[in-house]
């Protein structure tokens, strides 16, 4: 049965060449960032109208305003509204990881890959990470390669996962990424800054802070179970109503929530955001931020790079606090499961969104309504129980400046448990198969709480 | 196996008792529906500022404007745009059906429910139909009976269904309603205007025009497949897997539309849609029109009636032109199949889901970007196959005015199966069960698709 209850690492030997290879991309692809103005940020402008800051091609992704309503977090009150710059972009990426059977165990092909807001400058990311227009050639710069595996051009490759997903709902409206899985049976070098890596390997690199990105990580946790089980050798999960409520009741918690609160978002120009007197927002000398410093700010900055599609361009990034995204768990008659709390968020397409059990920035407080989360304490200092996972890793590096996430997750002490009050309003203990069948569809489980599923599953066993 | 292949309705008795009951329903809920200048509607105002047509209450919904942008049905040119009006929903709806067994047949709880648009006045609605203002109060009204079972108040009562499930792409921006399906073990006593009828007989019902409302059809497409079985004596279905594509496939060629279309959505003031001297919309003398009558007009409406729970209310209704929604099944190795085409509608929440074979007013030009709708032909007259359903349809009585659509569901001959030419993009062959699979969740059938596949289930048995 599902071995994440022990805390150690997946018995991986330390692999020498990988770290070789990682130092070698390091030092193969320098690259520069560097803080620019958002009034001097080469291709973009702030758009007379409305205020937005917008590439000159119109494309790409804007940050623009949102005034977003809603009584969850609420506590019965009358319902919130604020303003927040947000960024939009309407288009749907693509994250897609190949996969391939060698020597009787799965292996996914990750990139090491630089991105502006990277704290460390090359993360693995999955085979393919690409905007629709990488696609269609708007970046004019090199073709994205291995993209045919994803387009279903490529008859040997089978599509294993294929959904769209959330991203955060405090910094995006209604953005969603198209996750994929393919396996080939194809025999697919590594190009030069690829490489194929075990998934026992991939559980062992998450140990690692900030290793394996974001993206990687979302798509990762839309793998199928099977696959999974037979990686790791263990026996086929449990099925999907094996659990403590049915799929139906949980299906029915989100419905719920989604039906019981409010949410309504609309879009402003961002100028209205920053002209509010009343609002928190500023233009600052270089950016946008909060005269409290909450939050976060939008930053700019160029880069140079000799192993992307383009080799320099600029862009803004969103800089947020510090975040932490915890993840109870416990077994209900052998069957592992995970505490999970339903979630309205600024920008989420359809009011609520399974999230993890705690999830908040550095200040807890942020986004709770100023209360302290439920289950922070026990996450935090578990009495008796223990710690599966305490991994620091980033957001996506190509939005988000330094955006650095504690990932946690605690089997609490079953007597830590009885000692607990009832469940609180949205709150569901959902199994891990339950979880899983979940991630076959979009818009069910947030991002951190997808990070946290890979984690779970991948290096916890 | 599934015994929709036969064309003759499901062997119910005719019940004279029924019709009995509608028509004293009908005699003892009176109602008038007069038509009332827009600007002349109790309770409603065009907003100063936008133009936009709201309650005073500034709750239920809003007509507004939409800026559309799409490159689906452009055939590969350039995307398309256009401005549009709107209704504005941000409030989630609950329609609830309750069940019960009863001499060894599953029975829903139907209420026989005045709407305005209503062509006929009374139709067959779900057990609770109400949007969340009901549950609030803000009607002022009398308590919606039977909410108690759709709450999670009531102990006895086993949700068997529940999920948020979209309502017309066209004419709502990003609505859609909680649909709900509830199991009983009480005695429910059926109040005045309330009947338990077995769904064999909804089934016979459903052969007659205009009488099971869209909200009732909506949520019976969501019955778990098992209970239907049972209910028709029928043997279980096949899996999800027993099919022409694996549904890991299924959902893969929607993902794949969702990602290839671009969709931007912006939601405008109506004044800036009326005023656009270019686009065709109109304020007419009595309501909002185009220049050559295609479409829908949006025109107001006041209500007197002794059986809601408010006698006496106003409301703008859209009125569309008649439209067609059409299915075409065919059996692969005994397992039936439904083709099913990805769609992108104005107000889609998530850029596509999948409609039916054929979907279009009855101008069929209509939101094809001018081209006759691939298989409308073969639909209208197959050569040797069988028409499975024909039934003229109202969609939703308390947003839109005689809005008929006819429903067909055909078989058609192998030989003229044979004779098409491949699948053109978005099409896609899904098996029953894959269809019912997809049902458990939101925002994969859209209505005119759910439509029929509760006409497939229920009535060609």
């Amino acid at each position: 049965m599902a071995s994440w209850k022990t805390a150690r690492p997946p018995a991986v030997a330390r692999d020498v060449s990988f770290d070789r290879w990682l130092d070698e991309q390091r030092r193969r692809h320098p690259h520069s960032v560097r803080r620019v103005p958002l009034d001097a940020l080469p291709g973009w402008r702030f758009c007379r109208d409305t205020g937005d800051l917008v590439h000159s091609s119109g494309r790409f992704f804007s940050v623009s305003g949102l005034r977003a309503t809603t009584d969850f977090g609420a506590g019965g009150r009358r319902p919130r509204s604020w303003t927040q710059p947000v960024i939009v972009q309407p288009e749907v990426g693509l994250l897609g990881i190949l996969l391939k059977e060698s020597r009787g165990e799965v292996h996914c092909l990750l990139q090491a890959k630089m991105e502006p807001g990277n704290v460390n400058g090359l993360q693995l990311s999955p085979t393919v990470q690409a905007t629709r227009s990488n696609f269609t050639g708007v970046h004019r710069g090199r073709p994205v390669p291995y993209t045919e595996y994803f387009t279903g051009d490529r008859s040997g490759a089978r599509v294993l996962a294929d959904s769209l997903q959330s991203e955060q709902g405090w910094w995006f409206l209604h953005k969603r990424n198209r996750n994929v899985v393919v396996m080939t049976d194809e025999d697919v070098p590594a190009l030069d800054g690829f490489r194929w890596l075990s998934l026992r390997r991939v559980g062992a690199l998450l140990r690692r802070d900030h290793l394996v990105n974001m993206d990687s990580r979302t798509v990762l946790s839309t793998l199928p179970p099977r696959l999974l089980a037979d990686s790791a050798g263990r026996p086929a999960p449990a099925g999907e109503d094996d659990a403590l409520h049915s799929f139906t009741e949980v299906l029915s918690a989100l419905a719920d929530a989604r039906f019981r609160y409010e949410l309504t978002q609309e879009q402003l120009p961002l100028r209205k955001v920053l002209e509010d007197a009343v609002g928190p927002w500023r233009r600052t000398r270089d950016g946008i931020g909060r005269d409290d410093g909450r939050y976060f700010t939008v930053l700019g900055v160029t880069v140079e790079a000799q192993a992307r599609e383009v080799a320099r361009w600029a862009q803004p990034l969103l800089a947020p606090v510090a975040g932490l995204a915890g993840l109870l768990v416990r077994r209900v008659d052998g069957v592992p499961h995970v505490l999970l709390r339903a979630r309205v968020e600024a920008g989420t397409l359809n009011v609520a969104e399974f999230g993890p059990t705690v999830q908040c920035s550095s200040r807890p407080a942020h986004g709770e309504g100023g209360r302290r989360p439920e289950f922070l304490d026990l996450l935090l200092a578990p009495r008796a129980g223990r710690v599966l996972f305490d991994t620091e890793q980033s957001e996506e590096g190509g939005r988000f400046h330094h955006a650095l996430t504690r990932n946690l997750i605690v089997e609490p002490d079953e007597g830590d448990l009885r000692d607990l009050p009832d469940l609180p309003p949205d709150f569901c203990w959902v199994s891990v198969p339950q979880a899983q069948a979940l991630l076959r569809h979009g818009n069910y489980l947030n991002v951190q709480a997808r990070s946290l599923m890979t984690a779970l599953m991948l290096a916890t066993g």
